[in-house]
């Protein structure tokens, strides 16, 4: 039992360290790994394929509503970032810098693309002449870099996975349309396949998008208290579209400025997943996202018909499940260690025993509970269990924010609750920077939204006391 | 009328002038633009498309034979590139080189991986230790940057998209497996779905990839009788290894080097696919790698009841094959050439008097023939259709190859062919280097690979009239 203990004795604690049982999750359930280039990160195998279901589930979405996916090149001319002011106010500093292209320096120095406005505005400007040719709802798949300086595995990486959706339009209801859906399309996905509730809302004018009119974003809870800003979804207005000149003919042939958004979400999701749902064992998967979603563990595997039952079971269960079968030469406490640090929803135990009584044990990885199970009934019933995990996995993430959301009527409270209680604060506010500036000093805690669902907690700002536009969302986050 | 020809006269007779014929289709059917990085393409929804079913298709085949897909950063340290001397003598003069990130010039310059055999190797390092990691078979689908000095689409370009697998095995024997396994992977996939027959062979030690120990080859013929290398896969032998620091205990705790393979496709593929199959007309797509395969164009759009017999042909329809409906405000004319331009392998036309009848016209990409087809046998009709073009088309490139491969016996016949009779040359060869130069300063035609299917044509090489050693194909090569 020395290998078991060893493994899972290399995982800090939670509550002891949270920010080291994180590192220590990344790595011990091999996601990533690091590489000799500062702040990149290597996506192993089991990282990569999170990501991989990721996009199959959202691209899939995506192409329902017509979006349609590009490729755009990586690099951008430095005087194409520079045609909209706020952007390249917003970038330039963390941009990433091509001098030299083979033997000869560059005349003009290319950006490593930080995000793509620029390309898409470009090409745009040369393919969008009448109305027929709107809308445009292209999206493109790819990495991006920004210089980072504080880096950590999938919420702040130099280079990072993510999809940008750029489209136009010909009016400003349907790019405010578009910039809605898509951000309501991010929120079902998170709830749904990675089971963590959103918050939808708008981003206040200081927290929004460089060159953006307005910012839509999702926000999450983590397990210890903070916010991660999940994905977002910016309506352009025709701001871009006025310093690219992307205009069209109407239908009485007047000339038109088109009207734009962009929206995305990255790997910065798995670190979500991680930090919602991962417990002292590693991590957790919700069933919908597990690349692998059973493990059969053969019990005294060297036992004349265990592993062929084991691969019988195996073949069987791929219909419906994404199974395997660990048949390595390890122990079984260790495998059900490897399988617990890796997050895979269940694992079926099958020994000679079970064999002989028609049964296997199946392990749920968020409860532990151990259910024995007829091997006629079984792929029914872990259609059955995969589907309570999923469901019980989205509520136990909604009852931990909800009892760490904390509603605020006055300053001296807001700066009590960012001390002591980790987790989101609803409080009013005035609507003037000054006052998030000031709270942002005091605690550290930033607005993390003005959400759809408003209410009406007091009259007066929380911070400065004025009169109250707005309920906003609070906290300290990633 | 005036629209359609429009269109068709915008494109150039492939006989013309086939160079302009080629670009002007990529630019037609909408498959690229160009952006304003010089050398760098981008890919529009047609075109990328392609890509995507390209991926799907093999990613399938890669994973059903252990593959797993990671993804490695986009940047190499200058440090860590010059860690394999072949390797770097042949990428260093090529790249493009990172000098400053934020507003900071950097310690150490950074490249943008032209491939990334340096930075698998230096995750190899780290994570193989014992016999019992091995193999390790990991695949990326990503870009990479070369500084080229001449470039056109999908052939050669600045930035390129494509996936690099990198292999860790035991031992040599496994490698040179693997290598081979892979290369008759992508042919297969090539004749199969591509309908693209190829040559499969070795390089010469010349045309060998840089830090290989060998490199076979796919070599396809274009219709203009020029070569294209359409896949690679090379083992390096423990040469990597050796550099690197990649060693394992074996099963007796010796220590020993591991023996790796990369292997690669390319969107170059879809250039082979233009210039292979396409026509006067534009694009041909073959039926299996069409991301549109049935074209529905109504005629006489406006008359009750032939669009919504449209939509539900599509509806129907759909459930086997990719099904569009052209129900834009464009004549027929004109979506029949735009349907042509773009390669979509047929074309169903339905108006009020097939509606009468219960049947509809089926119009082949590839031949225009025109086949009246009952509506009740359409889905049936279809698929017997789209799989007679999918075998015809690779029986036409097959029979265009052979007729266009012509077998030599002296250096005068060399010199003749290539002037007069684009295609490949089968000819023998001593294996010194000093002819493959001679051939190529004489007549611009390389060795495209020593074929595994090997014919004795002379006894002496068709250059220096030594002993040959083995039977070449030869060619102007893309």
């Amino acid at each position: 039992m020395a290998n078991e203990k060893k493994l899972v004795e290399a995982i800090t604690s939670m509550e002891e360290d949270f920010a080291q049982w994180y590192t220590d999750v990344v790595k011990k359930a091999e996601l990533i790994d690091y590489s000799s280039v500062r702040g990149c990160m290597i996506l192993r195998p089991a990282g990569y394929a999170i990501w991989e279901k990721i996009q199959k589930e959202v691209d899939r979405r995506f192409k329902e509503t017509g979006v349609e996916n590009v490729y755009m090149p990586m690099f951008i001319p430095e005087s194409l970032l520079q045609k909209e002011k706020d952007h390249v106010e917003g970038f330039a500093p963390e941009v990433a810098w091509v001098t030299q292209g083979g033997l000869e320096p560059l005349q003009e120095r290319l950006v490593v693309r930080p995000t793509s406005e620029t390309l898409f505005c470009d090409l745009y400007s040369n393919i969008v002449h009448s109305y027929r040719d709107l809308p445009k709802l292209y999206n493109q798949w790819c990495s991006v870099v920004r210089w980072e300086k504080t880096t950590r595995p999938f919420l702040r990486t130099t280079e990072f996975l993510w999809q940008e959706g750029h489209t136009a339009h010909a009016t400003a209801e349907e790019a405010e349309e578009r910039t809605v859906q898509m951000l309501n399309l991010y929120a079902d996905f998170c709830e749904q396949v990675l089971a963590i509730p959103m918050i939808k809302g708008r981003k206040t004018e200081k927290e929004k998008f460089a060159g953006a009119e307005s910012t839509y974003t999702i926000e999450a809870l983590m397990h210890d208290g903070k916010a991660l800003q999940s994905g977002t979804s910016h309506n352009f207005g025709d701001g871009f579209a006025k310093a690219f000149g992307i205009q069209y003919s109407d239908k009485n042939n007047q000339l038109q400025y088109a009207h734009q958004t962009s929206w995305g979400i990255t790997t910065r999701l798995i670190g979500a997943i991680i930090m919602v749902h991962g417990d002292d064992s590693g991590l957790v998967l919700p069933p919908r996202i597990a690349p692998i979603q059973v493990m059969i563990v053969p019990i005294m595997q060297k036992k004349e018909g265990v592993l062929e039952k084991a691969y019988a079971l195996k073949e069987e269960l791929s219909k419906c499940f994404d199974v395997k079968v660990d048949d390595s030469d390890k122990s079984p406490g260790w495998k059900f260690s490897e399988q617990e640090m890796r997050g895979i929803p269940v694992r079926v135990e099958i020994g000679p025993k079970d064999i002989e009584a028609n049964q296997c044990v199946v392990v749920r990885r968020d409860t532990r509970e151990k259910i024995t199970v007829s091997l006629d009934e079984l792929q029914m019933k872990l259609g059955e269990i995969l589907d309570a995990m999923q469901k019980d996995m989205l509520e136990r993430a909604r009852t931990h924010r909800d009892a760490h959301t904390y509603t605020v009527t006055n300053y001296e409270e807001f700066k009590t609750t960012v001390k002591e209680k980790p987790g989101f604060i609803k409080a009013m506010w005035c609507g003037e920077e000054a006052c998030e500036l000031k709270i942002k000093e005091d605690t550290t805690a930033t607005s993390r939204c003005m959400p759809f669902e408003q209410e009406k907690i007091t009259d007066t700002c929380v911070c400065c006391g004025k009169p109250a536009k707005t309920m906003v969302y609070w906290g300290k986050a990633y």
